[in-house]
């Protein structure tokens, strides 16, 4: 089945869809393509022009919700992918994913948190879906999400992939 | 006009200059040219040898003078671009720019104060001048500097790109 | 003497080793090379199957202990480099290293943990291991770590590298 079908299929069970054009402010781009890679800028986990999960993790926020702060952040990504480059079947590879997680004092498991970005990576791009990563406690974030990540991608040629799937 | 020039003019504006030579200490260096890019080390608020906005914005420093710690920051790096390079004229894409903003409790603008150095590389390095970005709060940054911003930059030949602009 | 050979004393002396397979659990990597770069995962200060400073830096640890932290973390990603390419002589140079400092309210002294690692990439590289650097101080990290870095490393061939040393 298409990544781009499971892509729509994951994004409604968490109850997100991605219609609209994702756009930056004027003043940078979501995603640039440059030599064989897409680099993408930071998501929030926003869907429906509103931050889904806001505050901070392991104090006003559980565990559980920040973990669908990540899924909606790393869905959001590869809805700019898609938008960027047409279809997710384009990915060769994501080479790096920074998963910061808006920290409570004490706080220690952004691991755990970023495990649910990285489970959907490695489901919906199989068997290519081993990507970097890293992962750290921040202290705030933009308009208070308690998930941002960014990514940097390696493309394929279309023709070149599918033989490989 | 060229950009060189126009980087100048900023500067000026904005009180700084940076005529000596920008070093990191001897542990590592202020950037790296490789394979066409140019990879750039943090870069913190600093001019004449002083870091020019310290503490933590939205408590001891308003946004206005995070956004000028900003603004120093992207002028810093682009002097290291220059020194680098040799000219602001060969930044063919900023690909990468991630501004850590160094955030009291409950300060959630970090995009905003990013914003004021997009602004910049948006004006300096149009019609190109589109970038990815990622901000994020930090609990504490080097030198109690406001802000610490670093790049990744697409170079291009001289001559090719004169001809695009 | 080969870089490996320093390696290996570095962490004796250190009193770390790095016998095992280094795995990331299923869901990521801990390493991906891709285009003549070696990306690489977040290391935290892990050594034998614990992490070996944990706390935040300038409260509950030294900035000592945390230059401790710093040369276990870049030792454990040069075992990575190793496991994953095969032999340190294979880097070309270490582009980008981000170094996350657990950071204690005002503690602004991240640079000087992280000039921990880059000593280490400079001693063992030498004559290339200029590298770029960005530190910063975070809230928290995985596991309580008190430092966590990645880098991304340009690799090259063997043969064509030893001629250079």
């Amino acid at each position: 089945m298409s990544r781009d079908i499971v892509f729509k299929k994951m994004a409604t069970e968490l109850g997100v869809e991605f219609t609209d054009q994702i756009r930056a402010i004027p003043k940078y781009e979501v995603a640039i393509e440059d030599d064989g890679k897409l680099w993408l800028s930071g998501t929030l986990p926003r869907a429906g022009g509103m931050i889904a999960v806001q505050g901070h993790v392991g104090s006003e926020v559980s565990i559980e919700e920040a973990k669908r702060a990540a899924r909606i952040c790393v869905l959001r990504a590869l809805a700019i992918v898609r938008q960027s480059v047409g279809t997710l079947d384009r990915i060769r590879r994501v080479l790096r994913m920074t998963v910061y997680v808006n920290s409570a004092p004490g706080f220690t498991e952004q691991s755990e948190v970023a495990d649910a970005a990285s489970e959907i990576l490695y489901a919906l791009l199989a068997p290519n879906g081993g990507h970097t990563r890293t992962s750290v406690g921040v202290a705030q974030l933009p308009k208070n999400g308690s998930v941002e990540l960014d990514m940097v991608v390696a493309l394929g040629e279309r023709d070149a992939l599918s033989s490989t799937f």
